[in-house]
């Protein structure tokens, strides 16, 4: 449970890889996670996948920009219960001018709890779409063409 | 900003309607809404429609009962900021024996932020599919049917 | 628990009170409010009460303003539950320059759940101490004279 | 920032401590940490404390045990950004037979961000005090012997 790991988790041949604990605050009174936290692991897990391509929130935000989620479709497969650590998986499927769509998964104990497509843009000042870096482009695209994950969405549902 | 409204917001014809302020909390450092914000929004309103209904999540904890979201598809066409004003509508667009289908918006000042289409479920004890009490089934069948609403989701994004 | 209610709450004789419902998202696994979530509802209270003195967060920003908590001590006496109908009172305890001392008490039934001591500042651009507006010293001071609440912290606990 | 860590964090002379990012959800419209998000921060800090000298929540709760915040004293003394790396340092003040009180401190950088005192309690089914058991009283007293942090509250603020 206490193993070293790298705080903004790691590159994969596919994407990305963060590892974190279910806390208190991640529960309800059902027992088990709060279904709106898994959008908060998934956001860790964009957010630490970008920084590790030297995309940093702060400096973004110096120049009035900050990603904003368009779209998504989240499977809630299993749910998870405090003290459980996850695994969150990111991966980028496609890449346009001002968009990105990632696949993501949340895993524990090698179970799949959540199985979802995000769709972010990058956003300017007044809320108007910004065109993404070139050098992230190219590092998602890279990425993308590796296509190592099986679908997500769509999945059968216990 | 104060006109008196009920705090369990009201039926309408085809579901339920909330009023709820963003606060302080539900915003991030973009200045506008943490998205996953939405999702909580989204869950009161489904809370208080089925309050409405006569299901309280206290009685049924009682007998181990909980709510689960199994799925959802979110269109996030426009970020609300603090201070504002939201309405949420629900409205069920179809009932199994252990799910509810619903379609979700949140709107401010008449303009449609969210769309979304949620799948919940009954849970039992130990994370068993519960079967939906009859008085529910044939209460949110009857809203079902007045199917007044368009289609939310695959709306055109702005 | 539907009655109609003002969204922003009301002025009262010592100062604001506010109604606030009890959702999923503010239970944990211990089947009961997370302790947290009280700073929230206080918040709501301190916001509503700004808001119908004539302050409001989103005009402040477009300066540079907002409020910051400064020192909070806070008794947690007795825990909510989901669906419970909050009530949450806000009374100015002493004002000065760029300070605002604010008792605040939550309820439920009648019961008092949270008793806190909060002080807060308005932050000007770079996080510097900003003076607050005269007319919301005198109108926070008018209401601290009238002090009519017992003191709220040191309570004997349960 | 992702040098390795050990998830749950690290025993230290003192007590504990953790290491843990600020992430978009953290934040609010202000640009900083939204204030309740330290007590989420410090919540994680004491939980992995009580794992790391082999207490579980998954484990209490089976028996009906959780632990519950009965008072808190918090200096906010600077905010915290998006990005920020920040570090939770918790040790043992005094233990009695039902009720822990430690003092916490958030820092970032070498800077200190907060300083309380908070005071938890073992709480049993009901919500009746629980005691706590005898290993954990032992441990955690002869950390607090060790006394090795200077008083936290009460701090000159800035």
């Amino acid at each position: 449970m206490s193993e070293p790991h790298a705080i903004a988790g790691r590159l994969t041949e596919t994407g990305h890889e963060l590892t974190q604990r279910v806390y208190f605050e991640d529960t309800d009174f059902s027992g088990r996670i709060y279904h709106a936290r898994y959008l908060h692991f998934m956001e860790r897990g964009r957010s630490d996948y970008l920084r590790l391509l030297g995309v940093h929130h702060h400096e973004l935000a110096r120049d009035g920009h900050a990603f904003a989620v368009r779209h998504m479709a989240i499977d809630f497969l299993k749910a998870a219960s405090v003290d459980d650590v996850l695994t969150i998986r990111t991966a980028p499927k496609a890449i346009t001018g001002a968009r990105i769509i990632l696949r993501q998964q949340v895993l524990c104990d090698g179970e799949m709890l959540i199985a979802a497509e995000v769709t972010v843009a990058l956003v300017g000042p007044g809320g108007r779409p910004a065109r993404l870096p070139q050098a992230i482009r190219d590092a998602l695209a890279r990425a993308a063409k590796t296509g190592g994950w099986p679908a997500l969405c769509g999945l059968p549902q216990p």
